[in-house]
């Protein structure tokens, strides 16, 4: 049976021109910091950003947004509040600060009910920030909604890129999109990452340099956007992104 | 319907005397790092210990440990191949290097079958490996085996601790015993994961300074001892486990 929210999901997207979900193998590799950064910095730059919270391991760009006590207003679905410039949702609107121990089904169905009842604006820029991984999340995304490009986050931990590996040969085998990988949290000259990625068939968008100040720069994006790894976002990434965009 | 194959789950679990399992809110965090180094240590003070990979996000105590090409040997079940003394046995020997999109019905049922056929000899203590998070893997082990004691990894930083309360809740509506909580990856003198461990009613174990040094310890269990995080888990969680072990 098709979930009849499925339907209105498209329609619900079809006034955002890209979509990309900022994705990692495993987690704690700042997959978070990197959609954050991303999308603080294509809204700086004038574009029309959402960014759209789906980490169902544990939801976590409100904290870095430092979002305070909005939330999302009712007319005819869900609107999402303005945070730092960004039209914003997360699934912390849901679960609070709850525990939530999701079965894979319930993951499934709280993806299809956000989908199906937020109302996103026009927007350049839906910035997704995906649980790690390959679960349910991931597979119900692709299947749900049309055109998503993948951005990948990993660190040179071999433990992280063995997991990007396995990503990567998903998205392919589903014909995915992948923008690039980024490597973050890069402690030394070594190419290694940049070589694999290569491998892989994909593009090493760049390496952001290990910064002990991002943990303090939580909650306060301007203090985010001038650390190291504020500035090499926006230089590496958004360059990808932009360039990519101006010539379609 | 109750599925046939739990009912020897905790046969099969007889002949271990603890059964620990290290868990974190979210990856990254070096919990693969710690269940290691946890069981290694264990083991080399004469106790016998098995380690179970069950992080269905991806498997990584095989590199950590540089467990080569053995296999589990076929003999009325799986039995656990030997690896540095550990009795050893990790998804990883079902999935390879191939992408595992798990959706969590697939989870539940590959844990099951990795609980029920695995042969575990006499241990005093099986370490777990778990996927960060409290997914279909964690509730599926928390109904399946009897005596599971929880262990739990975190690092200073706000995104990683935010997740810790949520499964710390959890856990205790679950009635779950927890032994404590180690901070990882500390990079200063703050005290402000003691204070909020203690006010969750937990054991503060200890902090692990952060350690460069760590990643190139991977594969090299000797050398994993002996860095900071090797000597630190050694002398924190080890005295936790065994000054409890002795006094039951």
């Amino acid at each position: 049976m098709v979930d009849p929210r499925t339907s209105v999901i498209n329609e619900r997207l079809s006034r955002t021109r890209r979509i990309i979900a900022v994705s990692s193998g495993k987690g704690g590799v700042g997959k978070s910091m990197v959609a954050t950064t991303l999308a603080l910095a294509l809204a700086r730059r004038g574009c029309k950003v959402g960014l759209f919270d789906l980490d169902f391991t544990g939801p976590s760009t409100h904290i870095i947004l430092n979002a305070g006590k909005v939330l999302p207003m009712e007319e005819k679905g869900l609107v999402p509040p303005t945070v730092q410039g960004l039209e914003y949702m997360s699934l912390v609107y849901f679960v609070g600060d709850n525990p939530t121990p999701l079965r894979g089904i319930d993951v499934s169905n709280a993806l299809i009910e956000l989908l199906s009842i937020t109302q996103w604006g026009t927007l350049d820029f839906l910035v997704i920030d995906m649980p790690p991984g390959i679960g349910d999340a991931v597979l119900d995304l692709v299947r749900l909604v049309k055109s998503i490009e993948f951005l990948i986050v990993t660190t040179p931990s071999p433990l992280a890129f063995e997991t990007v590996k396995k990503q990567v040969n998903l998205l392919c085998e589903l014909k995915m999109p992948v923008i690039g990988v980024i490597e973050n949290m890069k402690m030394d000259q070594s190419n290694s990452v940049r070589v694999e990625t290569e491998k892989l068939g994909l593009k090493y968008i760049g390496g952001v340099p290990f910064d002990l100040n991002v943990e303090d720069a939580i909650g306060n994006p301007d203090k985010l956007l001038k650390t190291k790894l504020g500035k090499t976002v926006q230089k590496i990434a958004l360059n990808a992104i932009l360039v990519e965009h101006e010539v379609e």
